[in-house]
C-alpha cells in the first residue's frame, strides 16, 4: 500500500509526486504511457499497477472527466480518502455526489499554482510551495477526510484555505478566470485584423513595430500561452460565475473608451475628419484618472511575489564582471559575512563586459553586507 | 559643457544619468530640489548651473510639459542637440514645430523601458539594458541629430528603432497604453462593488478569499500600480490612437461574454432561476476556444524577456540548504568548471529547510554543469 496514488501525471500530478519525492511513497498512473514514462523518469514517482491500495487518491485529471475517474477508481476501492485538483469545484461536487459509491471520502481541492505550459515536464517540486490551495469539502465529507486532504496539501508545501465550492467558484472566477481571459484577450488583438480603422488592422501595427514592446506587455499577455483546450473546458464549467465578471470587465472598458472619445474629440483630429461627442473634455480626463486610481487601489490588494515576506527583505546591488567564477566570490563574501541570501536576480548589459546582480537580503542584514562586499572591493549600486 | 544634460531626474531622466556613469560627463537639473537631491546623492550626475552648455539635452519631463521646456531651454542656447522621452510623440512633435526656436536640432524619442515605479529612488543603471528606444525624427529634424540621438540611446544600452512619430503612438497604443488599461481595468474590479449580481460585490468575493489568487493575478495586474497622474496624461495625449483599440478589447470581451451567456445557461442554473439564451452550446464552447486559441497565437508574436538568448540557454536545478555559504559553494563549483551563469532563481519553500536554485546557463555548458555539480555531491532536479 502507497501513502499516495496520483491517477493522471501532468502538470499539477506530477508535480505532487515531486514535491511528495523521499517523504511520501507515491504511484503514479496515466492513460497515457508517453506521459506516465516522463513522470516516471522524471522520479515522481513508481508505476501504479492498476490494484494496489493507497491511503489517499489524487485525480489529477481535466476537470470534465474528474468525477467520472474518480468513479471508476472508488469502484476499485483502492483508497481510503480521495481528493481532485479541479479547477472548478461545484460542477465537479454535483457530478460526484451523483457518481461517488462513497462521496464521504471525497474532498476536492484546487492549488492555486498553475503555469502557463503543461505537461509533466514543465512539473517542478516546487510549484506549490507557500501558494494557496483551496479544500472544499462538501456536505459528505467526513472531518477525517478534510483532515487528510488538508496533510496532503500541506505535505506538498501548499496553504490549505477551506472554502465551499461556491466561493471556491466565485473567487477564481474574478481571481483566475477572468485575468487568463484579459491575457487572451489583450494577445488575441495584436493577430486580430480588420476591427481597427488603421491600415492592415492592428496585426499589421504589430509587425512593423514589434520592436517595441516593453516588459509590460510581456508580464500583462504571460497567461495568454496556456492550454487553450484545457482552458475551454474550465470557461465552460465555470461560465455562470464567469459570465457577470467578463461583463463588468468589457463595461469597465467601454466606460474608459467614452472618456478617450471625448478626448480625442478635444484634442482635434489632424486628418481633418469631424468627430462627433458629446461631453466635457475636463470630466473624461477626471474619468480616466478615476479609472486607473480604482486600479492602483485594487493592485493593492493582490498579494505580492513571497508574500507576507516582502517587507522583511530588500535587494542590494552589485555591480559585477560576466565572467565565470564571480558570483561565486560575490556569494563567498556574503556566506563569510553570515548573510543568507534570499534571492537572486541578474540582469546583464547586453554587448557590455559588466552586469548588475542584486542580492535579496533580509533588512537587519543589508548593513553588515554592504560593508563586507565594499571591504572586499565589489563595486555597490546606490540605494 | 558637459556631454549631457538631463532636465527632469524622474525614473527616466535619473536611469539616463546612471546609465551613463563613468562614461560621459552628465549635468542634472530638476525642478524640485528635492528630487535633483535624490538624483545626485544617487550619482547620477553633477548639479547643472542653469547656463553649461551640453553636447545632447535630454528633457524627461512629463509629456504635456515637454515641448514647453524644451523651447525655454533652446531659448538659453544651451545644447547642440536635443531630445525628449514623452511616451506620446505625435502631439509633443507638433508642439514642438510650433514652439521651438530650432526644430532641427530636435529629435524627439522614446525608451520602452518604464516600470510601475516612479521617481529618483527607482531608477536603475540598467534600466534600458537591451530595450527598444524609439527615435522619432520630424520632418526637420537634421540628419546629424538623428545620428546623435541614437548614439545617446545605444550609450544608454538601449537598442534604437527608428520610427515615425505616427508609428510609435499606434504601436504603443497596442503595445503599451492597452496593457495598462486591461491591468487596470482588471484590478480595479477588484474594488468596484455593486456591478455584480453577487452579494457584497466583487469586492466582497475578494475580501473573503484573498488567499485565493496566484501567480496570474500577480502579473496580469502589476501595471496597474503605476503612477496615475503621469497615466492619466499619456493616455489622454494618445487618446485617437488608444480609443479603438480599447473598444476592439471591449467588444472581444462581449463576445466572449456571449458565448458564456449560452453556456451558462446550458449548464442549467442551480438557483432555480431561468436564464433565456439563444445559440447553441456547441458553437458557443467553439467560440472560447477560438478566443483562447488568438490569445495563443498573439502571445507567440510577444517578444519574450531574455529576447533572443533565450534558446541559448536553459536551466539547471539543484536543491540547496537554506545557509548561509550554500550558494557560494554551489557558484564556486560552477566556476571551478568554467561555466558562466547568466541568471539564477530561487525559490523558497517556506517552512522547509531547503529550496531550489535554477541556474541559467549556455545549452552547451549543462552536461559540464550536471558532471560538476554531481562529482560535488549536489542534489539535482530532474530535467
Amino acid at each position: 500500500m502507497s501513502d499516495v496514488l496520483v491517477l493522471g501525471c501532468g502538470l499539477i500530478g506530477t508535480s505532487v509526486g515531486l514535491a511528495l519525492r523521499g517523504v511520501q511513497d507515491v504511484t503514479l498512473h496515466d492513460s497515457s504511457p508517453e506521459v506516465l514514462a516522463t513522470a516516471l523518469a522524471r522520479g515522481a514517482g513508481r508505476a501504479w499497477d492498476g490494484a494496489e491500495p493507497a491511503a489517499m487518491v489524487v485525480v489529477a485529471v481535466p476537470p470534465s472527466v474528474t468525477a467520472g475517474v474518480l468513479a471508476e477508481v472508488q469502484r476499485l476501492g483502492v483508497g481510503q480518502t480521495y481528493t481532485h485538483v479541479a479547477s472548478v469545484q461545484s460542477h465537479v461536487q454535483a457530478e460526484v455526489e451523483a457518481l461517488s459509491c462513497n462521496a464521504s471520502a471525497v474532498v476536492g481541492s484546487h492549488p492555486l499554482a498553475g503555469r502557463e505550459t503543461s505537461g509533466p515536464s514543465a512539473a517542478r517540486a516546487d510549484l506549490f510551495a507557500g501558494r494557496p490551495w483551496a479544500v472544499c469539502p462538501s456536505g459528505s465529507s467526513t472531518p477525517a477526510a478534510v483532515t487528510a486532504v488538508r496533510a496532503l496539501v500541506e505535505a506538498c508545501g501548499g496553504v490549505p484555505v477551506e472554502v465551499t465550492a461556491a466561493e471556491h467558484d466565485g473567487a477564481v472566477a474574478l481571481l483566475s478566470h477572468l485575468p487568463q481571459v484579459a491575457a487572451s484577450a489583450l494577445a488575441g488583438l495584436l493577430v486580430a485584423s480588420g476591427t481597427s480603422d488603421t491600415d492592415g488592422g492592428h496585426a499589421g501595427i504589430a509587425a512593423r513595430t514589434a520592436g517595441l514592446s516593453g516588459p509590460g506587455l510581456a508580464d500583462t499577455t504571460r497567461l495568454a500561452a496556456s492550454d487553450a483546450a484545457l482552458w475551454t473546458e474550465i470557461l465552460r464549467l465555470n461560465a455562470p460565475q464567469l459570465a457577470p465578471v467578463v461583463q463588468a470587465l468589457a463595461a469597465e472598458l467601454l466606460d474608459l473608451h467614452a472618456a478617450l472619445e471625448v478626448l480625442a474629440a478635444d484634442a482635434g483630429d489632424a486628418a481633418g475628419t469631424a468627430r462627433r461627442v458629446g461631453g466635457d473634455a475636463a470630466q473624461a480626463v477626471g474619468a480616466v484618472e478615476a479609472f486607473l486610481r480604482r486600479g492602483n487601489a485594487g493592485r493593492a490588494l493582490v498579494p505580492v511575489k513571497r508574500g507576507g515576506l516582502s517587507d522583511a527583505f530588500a535587494p542590494v546591488g552589485v555591480v559585477v564582471d560576466d565572467a565565470p567564477g564571480r558570483l561565486a566570490s560575490l556569494f563567498a563574501t556574503a556566506g563569510a559575512a553570515q548573510v543568507n541570501v534570499e534571492d537572486v536576480r541578474v540582469e546583464h548589459l547586453p554587448g557590455r563586459p559588466t552586469g548588475v546582480i542584486e542580492l535579496l537580503v533580509g533588512t537587519d542584514a543589508i548593513a553588515r553586507l554592504r560593508t563586507a562586499l565594499a571591504a572586499d572591493g565589489w563595486r555597490l549600486v546606490e540605494d
